[in-house]
């Protein structure tokens, strides 16, 4: 199913001071916070909240996290999360992401990989485990991915 | 039981770059994790660690947090953190924290207060609910506050 | 000066999972980020963003932080800070925090106050290091406060 | 330069609460905190710290930051992160890692890459901008890599 997916989300996110540390930038591993936000997001445009999939007993956790950082986030900028799902399978889901500043420049490039596990941490087939919200999911995405 | 416990604990940590900020100090915020670290040291100091009290079914959100800011800690300071209880009873505890540098300057003072609650969040009385427990700590605090 | 302003600022933050802890609710130390949050939203509401304030020379290290929990935030709560400057002097400033949730509860209140320093870290008397900033700062906040 | 350094570096560090997210595990994003603990000591260890690089006007940011998780940490556990270098040229250093349970399991695999730029954010190339603390780089690597 790679590659199937057209559906893009947008998040935006002003940077705290938090975020920054003493070089005078955001900290590499906040980044990955900032994808976080952009894939919840991709959640909720298709209409299905991350908080919706843990009441169903779904957990996604991360298996495989990359960032490859282009130019440095500042305090107070505004970044754009452009998230994109690159592959789904009954077992699990990676997503690509663009983080882009308020003029359009590329700062990151970001990517998830999250395996479907059920409340106790064991791995799922979703399209076997719960068939109805595989196929939701599926219908959402198309719906959506125009 | 105001003030009637002796026992000091001593935790040692070394500031990471993630908890500077780009004023090239540690930001206000990451002060209280640094609490976390002394209080649950002062917990493992009398043989009834947080994982423990977990198990149990306690827990035990904060309700109120301070700390006043004397002097900046800088990235790969070693901090000392030195805890006390000052006030225990069967519904909340609180903590006083001194922060020190390894010159044995103050660097800073918190204080924690927390409830005592169960696995859904209600409010307990931990005489009544888990008095084997209550009297445990109880003497624990005792053997080692001398 | 005391009490003498009236701006009310509102920003608007969505919980993070990463905000989260094991207990299921926002880490308490967290709070701490949504106040900076709402300082520097009010500052950027009176057109002095902190950015230009710290272009200027100026800096506002915490001397003094506080928080009352009152209610747990949870993983995608919508929750707004509610900022009001309670105390301005040339040499500090206070803010008061009022934390709510979608419905309208209170689920924090918070406090910091900071000391206006230099570069360098020294401290400063606005209205003498810098009197064209601590007026424009003043008639701002009158301006903007009813 | 590629695989010529033999220098392991190991790192202890025990697991946060604040660190775990609604999970019950550490946050996939904080894994990259601790890949910095390991680095700097490393840096230690050949005894360069970090903050004397810094002071010689060397920045180390991270221009690709990867983890692959095999196993969830969870709060209180001791970790320890084993550092390597796997790649130094005169303009960026690679580090690989591997996080390791008490028991001895991997708890997942890291891996970073730094430029070396000046106090400016300016890549640099090391070997001509600071030919002596290149060397001593290199020598200190040598003597403690046999």
């Amino acid at each position: 199913m790679e590659g199937e997916f057209n559906i893009v989300s947008l998040s935006k996110i002003r940077v705290r001071y938090e975020e920054t540390d003493q070089m005078g930038y955001v900290y590499y591993g906040n980044y990955f916070t900032w994808l976080e936000v952009g894939r919840t997001g991709l959640f909720r445009d298709i209409g299905m909240p991350y908080t919706m999939l843990e009441k169903r007993g779904l957990r996604l956790p991360v298996t495989d996290a990359q960032c490859r950082y282009r130019s440095s986030a500042r305090y107070d900028d505004i970044i754009t999360v452009r998230t994109v799902i690159v592959k789904l399978t009954p077992a699990r889901i990676q997503f690509n992401y663009q983080l882009e500043s308020e003029a359009g420049n590329v700062m990151a490039y970001g990517s998830t990989t999250h395996a479907f596990v059920d409340r106790t941490g064991k791995p799922m087939n979703m399209s076997k485990k719960d068939p109805d919200l595989w196929n939701l999911m599926l219908d959402r995405l198309k719906e959506k991915g125009v």
